[in-house]
Order: C-alpha cells, then sequence, then structure tokens
C-alpha cells in the first residue's frame, strides 16, 4: 500500500533470483543484506512441528548475537523434511555467508511453500552465488520473491521524526492463523534501538498484529516475525520508534487478511468491554476464523447470530444482557435483537471491509482482528495444490 | 444406517408436526413421552452463549429428578433472544406438560436453528395442541423434525443381551464443533440404569463420541447430548450397557460428519502414540477442523504435509522424528518423508471414507475424530442463510 520502487532504510539491500524452487519459474531465492550489525527482535511458530528455518532462528534469538543477513527461499517450506532438512538450513546460511564473508551465525535463514519435501540443494546453491552480485536498494522485488499464493507483494512504511524509517515486507496467504508470528513478517530499520528494548517490546506488538490475523486457522510451521535494526541513522525515541513499528506491522497484518486465499473483502472485528485484552483479541480472533461468519461476510448476510455463536465459543467471558453488536455501524444486538433494516445493512457489507464491533459488558479491554471472506475459491486454491 | 420404520425402546412413543417455524413447511415440532420416570444423563455446550434451552436443562440436570419427555422445535434456536427467549422456552415445556398432565420439570427443551429470532409462539403453542394425540411408536420420523441443514435423518440402535435396547437419533451439519456435546444427540433406552451409573460415564463417552466429531469448528450454542433411560426392559449389566451406548452415540457421531454441509466424503483420523487421551483427541480432532486438509481431502490429494502442520498446532504433544502418518494405509511419513506412489494413494482416497493414522511416538495413548471434507458447497449454503 506504498508507492514503488520502494528503497530500504540506510544500509540494507536486497537482491532475488529465480533458482528453480517454485515450478512457475518466478524468483524464489532472496536475501536481505545490512552493511553493519543489527540488533534484532524475533518470533517464531508455536508450532511443535515448527521448520528447521524456525528452530534455527529460535537458538540464534537466544544466543543473542548481532545478525547481517536473511536468506529466504519461497515455494519449498523445508519442514517435516528430518535431518536432512535441518542439514539443508544451516547450508543455505553458510553458503551465502560465505559468499558475503560473513560468519554462518550472522545469516538468518527462511523457508516458505510445500511441506515435507526435500529442498533442491543443487539449484539452491547455484542461486545463492548469484545473490551478492545482485544487491539492490529496492524493496518491492524482495516482497515479491518471498510469495507462494499471494496475490501481491506486501510492503509498509514508517519515518520516525529524526528521519530513521522503517520497511516491513510480509507474504502470507493461506495456512494463516499466526501462534506468535505469522508467516513472513519481515522489518527492517536504519534506526538505532536498543536489542533489549526491542526484545521485550516486540512479544506483545506481535500479538496485536500478525496474531490478530487469520485467514483459515490453520497454523504455519514457518510463521515468524522479525526486525532488524542496523543503527545507520541514528538514536530514535524508543516510544516513537515502537508506535511506528506496530503501525508498520498491522498494516502488513491488514494486507495478509485482505490477501487471504480466495479472498474478496477484509473482515475487521472489534472487541471491547473485554475482562482482558488477551480475551478481547481471542474474541476478535475466534469470530474472523469461523467459517460460517466469512461465508456470511461473503454472501452479505448481515447474520449476527453468528458472531454470537463465535464469541460464545472463543474463550472470553461475557455477559450477555450487556452485550451489543453492531454490523457496519448499525446496532443489531443488545442484550436483544434489535430491529433493524436487514436489506441496507446487506447492502452496506458489499465494501472492501466488513467491520463488525462487538461489546462483551464485563470489562474496559479492547482489541482487533482481521480475517477474509470465505470463498468456493479457496477450496478450490486448496484441493489442488500439490498433485 | 438402521432399516427403517425404527420403532423405539418399550415405553417410549414420538409425535411431530408442521408448527410453521421452518418456512418450507416440514414438520419442525416433535415430543418423545416415555409411560415412566426416566434417569438421564445430559451435556450441553460449553459455549458462554449458551442458548435458553441449554441453560434449562443444565439447571434440572443439576437437580437430579427425573424426567418424563422432551419437545423439540427446529428451524428457530431461541438463541440470543433475550429475557423473552427465557420465557418462551419455559412455556414450550409448561404447555406441553400442561397437556400430557406432567409437572413441567419433567419436559426437557431442545431449539435448534437461526440463532436471534424470537420463537414464533403463537405457532408452537398451536402445534404443542396437536402432539400428544400424535404420539406414535416409530423413530425416524422425529429423527427427521428435528434436522436442519441435515440431508438425512441420523438413528443408531444397540440391543442387550436382555432384550434391551438403545435407540439414539441426531441432528447436526454445520456449527459443528461439539464442546460438550453435539448439536442435538437424543439417546433412548429401556434399559433400568442407576442415575448415578449414567451420569458419570456420561461425560467421557462424550468426549470420544460427538466432541470427536467437526464440520467446521463453530461451536454451537445450542449443543446438547441427551440420554432417557426408562427401565422397562429391566436390569441389564452397567459395563454392557456402557459399551453399546458408547456404540450409539459412535454411531450418530459418524453420522453427522458424513453429512456436514457440502460434505462429500467422511475423514476419520486415528492418532495413536499419544501422551494422553485428551491429546490423541486434540490431535485427531485438529487434523478433521483445518480447512487445508478437508480441502485436500476434496480433491483426493495425499497432501500430508497439512497433517503434520495440524497436529503441530494442535497443542498435542509429538516427537517429531518419530512420528508416522498413513494415507488410506499407505505410510508416507517416518520422522522423514517417504517415497510413495501418490497417484496410486490419490485413487484411494476417491471413497465414501478417508483415514488418516497418524503416530506421535511420545506414548501409548490414542484417539479418534471424525469430520468432512470442505466443498464450495459448503460456502454456497452458508452464504446465503438468513437473507
Amino acid at each position: 500500500m506504498t508507492a514503488s520502487p520502494l528503497t530500504f532504510p540506510q544500509g540494507f539491500l536486497a537482491a532475488t533470483t529465480a533458482a528453480g524452487i517454485k515450478p512457475s519459474g518466478r524468483t524464489d531465492l532472496s536475501s536481505v543484506v545490512s552493511d553493519a550489525d543489527c540488533t534484532w527482535a524475533y518470533a517464531g511458530t508455536r508450532s511443535s512441528a515448527a521448520a528447521a528455518c524456525v528452530t534455527r532462528g529460535r537458538e540464534l534469538y537466544a544466543a543473542g548475537r548481532p545478525v547481517r543477513a536473511l536468506v529466504v527461499n519461497a515455494g519449498n517450506a523445508n519442514a517435516a523434511t528430518g535431518p536432512q532438512g535441518e542439514a539443508d538450513n544451516a547450508a543455505m546460511a553458510a553458503e551465502l555467508a560465505g559468499h558475503l564473508g560473513l560468519e554462518a551465525d550472522a545469516v538468518l535463514t527462511a523457508s516458505t511453500g510445500i511441506i515435507g519435501h526435500p529442498l533442491p540443494m543443487d539449484r539452491v546453491r547455484e542461486g545463492l552465488t548469484r545473490l551478492p552480485g545482485a544487491l539492490a536498494d529496492e524493496a518491492g522485488s524482495f516482497a515479491a520473491a518471498i510469495m507462494t499464493t499471494d496475490t501481491r507483494p506486501k510492503t509498509a512504511e514508517a519515518r520516525l521524526s529524526t528521519g530513521a524509517r522503517i520497511v516491513g515486507t510480509a507474504k502470507g496467504s493461506g495456512m494463516i492463523h499466526p501462534d506468535m508470528a505469522t508467516m513472513f513478517a519481515f522489518a527492517f530499520t536504519d534506526a538505532r534501538v536498543d536489542g533489549e528494548v526491542l526484545r521485550s517490546a516486540f512479544p506483545a506488538i506481535v500479538n496485536r498484529t500478525f496474531n490478530a490475523v487469520t485467514v483459515d486457522g490453520d497454523t504455519s510451521t514457518n510463521d515468524m516475525a522479525l526486525v532488524l535494526a542496523n543503527g545507520r541513522a541514528g538514536e530514535v525515541d524508543p516510544a516513537e520508534f515502537l508506535t511506528a513499528l506496530e503501525g508498520v506491522m498491522r498494516d502488513l497484518a491488514r494486507q495478509i487478511a485482505a490477501d487471504g486465499e480466495g479472498a474478496t473483502k477484509l473482515l475487521t472485528v472489534r472487541v471491547s468491554g473485554a475482562r482482558t485484552e488477551a480475551e478481547a483479541l481471542a474474541a476478535a480472533r475466534t469470530c474472523c476464523v469461523s467459517p460460517l461468519l466469512k461465508s456470511a461476510v461473503h454472501g452479505n448476510d448481515p447474520n449476527w447470530g453468528r458472531v454470537i455463536m463465535a464469541v460464545g465459543r472463543s474463550g472470553a467471558a461475557v455477559d450477555l444482557p450487556e452485550m451489543t453488536v453492531r454490523v457496519q455501524g448499525t446496532p443489531v444486538f443488545a442484550g436483544r435483537p434489535l430491529a433493524y433494516d436487514a436489506a441496507a445493512v446487506s447492502t452496506s457489507m458489499r465494501a472492501e471491509e466488513v467491520v463488525f464491533e462487538v461489546g462483551l459488558g464485563v470489562g474496559g479491554a479492547s482489541g482487533e482482528a482481521w480475517g477474509c471472506d470465505l470463498s468456493a475459491e479457496y477450496v478450490s486454491i486448496n484441493a489442488e495444490y500439490t498433485t
């Protein structure tokens, strides 16, 4: 949703190549490299079947040393590939590090695509040799090279008062129900940010942004969110930075929801009056993942009973007599069904974004989540993915 | 799956009528009446937006007195209808009790259909007057009268060594992801069963049967499972009875999954090697609810990576190097991807039932869950339900 070409913050460059991992021949191997050490924050999927790239990223994050580069392949998740998959993932980092004159542990890895197939390492190795010579200051190509079933690249940016910038990129369209971080979200900044500030603030930001997105309730084995800060633009106010970072990640999260597999519109659910933020987010997210509510949104059907159902199963505390529901601004429930013009509300749902506002009536916490409608297209995309 | 006409166990009769609650004019109001007091067991939805019928049923169950009859309406869930809904629900029981010469608290209620619309009480009252004169020994008509989007009535029966019988009926096709009990499952028996035996065994049986079914992950506001035992056929061995009851409920659970909205086949997931039965059931059920796995099953795509993904997000403990997956009997994963004939496995998936067997490699517990494939038909059924 930013004008192209989008440049990177100072000191970051990216390279992409078509290594032949995707059958389509599109770009599928890419890297972002910083010319200075980066502080970073990282969140990987909570899946117990996490892929090799997530396992390795988590270990490097625990070690806490600065990093310099990220290498990403699309078209193959290198997940459920056993010991060979771990070796291939480590080799991908080590070989690029060799070409760049870096230590292997300064290079993070990310893989996305089909689960359970070995990486075609001959092609990956050959592609990696081409990356160092292709580095350029263009973020859009990188955002395109990390896509799988996405229909468009996802980027967002913010500029701080000091002139420092944050550029974010993301991918993800199906298997989207992040549990710690969404498919891929990579943010790069030339602001100087203390590593501990970044690490401590990141989980809450991820919870309010990527963990509030859902396309189908299916949590990927490879989800990760990452921010790299190389300090080239100097010191910034930490609070200003974190607010800007959350804005970038929220923008990307909404782009992922709007580009959900088969989606024709964005579904936004705002919950207030919750006991805790966690319960507000749970209620909002359960609405966004409900196939029944998603189908109703697809058909412009103001079937608010499905909101009641979804909130009811979300685990959030609710006081039914005090509960309220609005559809596109129209009150439809307030402890009991309200009279409203169903045809007019249905017409108002023929929009790029459909918003439900739900009051739980038990407290003062709020939260927001994003999803998309469920269309027949989702089924056809996913009935024929491998064969 | 039983030959019709199916008679009730001794002492039970049912009546049905078309009260005009369903716009289609099909039968929509029905009752089962026992000529003797029944011990009973009950499970209602855990939804915090539970309907008036569930709230009332739970209170009566806590009070623990015997019951004599059940009255059911289809086409309107009487959920999220506020204080008026509670009064209407109580009136439905009280008026039928009056016609039958029973106390109101001896009559259980159940409503299913659209959420958030007041019950048309004039029509309900008139319909109730017709039920006592229409009582007959035929379970199939009752099973048909409780349907909404179901395409066929669901019944099952078992005969004990003493001659006592259990007859079960169920309904449910969408909004199926029971959390305590499925949409409706009613079992009737003339066996004499101690009330406490029934009450204490029922939750575990529900967990292994109705709570192991999912169509779309959406938990209804009105789910309930109920068994009524009137003792007319005398004493039975409790262990034999409970095994037979679980068989009847399992049969009904599978029928619900196979008749899921838009379903073309039954999806069965058997998990072994789990740390606990609860984790085995969670892993199996997460596979059955995954839109990605359901879409793959629809397209006969042996995309077992989606099983790994679903188990990974289920919360069940798993040892990836020891994990195994079979599709229709063919091993496809054993700590690493196995070579197999994808075309042959795809052909084997063109069946009424597709079975995945998953070994978690961490313990000795097992569990099984049932779902269905996801088709474009599910979306069209649910995009146009109310408007």
